[in-house]
């Protein structure tokens, strides 16, 4: 249990004919602004613990980065909230803000700024998860959630092998989660080729585009997802997988890499 | 039911000892970039519907503008995705982003951004609701929810009085969502003095700086606070109530505008 993320509120509570007044366990939240080379980057606002994997995630998410060596030095200022690092690259603003427009617009490969053409990369990873497998991670990846059971207020996100989960991070910030993920994996130099990464949220284009950087090709979700996410996946043939229950999930893309078992019948050929 | 915000997606669904394959109903999600004056300003990843009014919003969010009128033209190229703004003021790109460290650091009134310094007011509304009431517009609240209740992809947020809910908005982002609010407030001229703000997602900190920059003195949302959202509605004297359910909430803060029945007993003085 990590303090840095839950702080105590006193909180009025009315619940059918009772008024109580209790403290409540609330989900810390700072900001954290991020220097690079002396130059003021990016301020996020996040869950205040594993700021060094969130900073480090966040570099390799934005492009700037590509392994952890790439950052000469890594200064975290808590107190006043801040992050100072040094990196041996480093682009331009201009360039990194600049939508990215290609002739391909309205196609399928829809990404929107320059660094993500450069850092998004297609997976061609040949795991394969059985839906009982993914039922049984899932329920790991619940009995993690600690924090967001007693705030009901951030977002985790988790890497797993077919022999359950390696590391996991939490935060108020659903890309914050995976970013603080991405920089245990890089710090970590974790091989991503037969792992699966396990997020709490929805599954947006920005998700996927962070699971294909990371370089995984099994995201297993709880929530639903967006369709853009869905065209992203299909392109960076990664296997979303979402609405995952005790029972029950859905496969949206590239279906291989989950497989029922000899008791599954298959709808579609049974009529 | 706008089309605009879902499409379909051919889905494999595990479900027990079943597998079948079809047509799932997906939260839409697309790229709109937004030019100011000639220049790339940002690009919102939205749902994409009433983008006139998440413009508007933006805008005004951003500190950008204060009323509808400052928008001189507003072009949206929806296939491209392309909003053009003409705006009457226009400030520049690097006293917007520079966070603003108040000699009060590390006290109540926390902001990241000059532009929040700005455009975030404290809120002095007198209004009051019964915790009856509350669980009243919620249930109206989700009534709405047709798009969430079908794809579970998008968030939504409702401006409601006594009477019940005036307008509402929905997107897969949570601020876009409370922005596209504020833009139809902004595009009707609604007085906020006795309404208040409903909220599908949790409270953050960016929540709250919306909710006081919108000017309603009231948020009742569905999910968890951060703390940092606490000190902010505490500071920006905004009551924060959170995790209704059917006949149950929680406040946070300036608990005055949530009142009980004759029927609450207060357990703090039944003992």
């Amino acid at each position: 249990m990590d303090e840095k993320s839950l702080s105590l509120w006193s909180t009025t509570k009315y619940h059918n004919h009772l008024k109580e007044t209790e403290y409540d366990e609330i989900a810390r939240e700072a900001a954290i602004t991020i220097m690079i080379n002396g130059e003021q980057y990016a301020t996020i606002v996040c869950t205040p613990n594993d700021i060094r994997p969130l900073v480090l995630g966040f570099l390799a998410s934005e492009g700037l980065i590509r392994s952890a060596e790439q950052v000469l030095k890594l200064t975290v200022d808590e107190d006043k909230g801040f992050a100072y690092a040094e990196l041996s690259t480093w682009v331009e603003f201009a360039e990194r803000t600049e939508r990215w427009i290609g002739s391909c617009c309205g196609k399928s490969r829809e990404f929107y700024l320059k660094q993500d053409v450069k850092t998004a990369k297609t997976i061609y990873s040949f795991i394969q998860f059985s839906a009982e497998q993914v039922y049984q991670l899932m329920a790991d990846f619940d009995k993690k959630a600690e924090v967001y059971g007693r705030t009901g207020g951030v977002h985790q996100a988790a890497l797993a092998s077919a022999g359950g989960i390696i590391t996991s991070a939490i935060d108020i910030g659903r890309h914050n989660a995976l970013d603080k993920l991405y920089g245990h994996i890089m710090q970590n130099r974790i091989s991503l080729k037969d792992k699966c990464i396990l997020f709490s949220g929805r599954i947006s284009s920005e998700v996927i585009l962070k699971v294909s950087k990371i370089g995984a090709g099994l995201l297993i979700a709880k929530s639903a997802p967006t369709d853009l996410a869905l065209k992203l996946a299909d392109d960076l043939q990664i296997t979303a997988v979402g609405f995952v229950r005790e029972h029950k999930l859905n496969v949206y893309t590239h279906e291989k890499r989950v497989t029922g078992d000899p008791s599954h019948r298959d709808v579609r050929f049974s009529n």
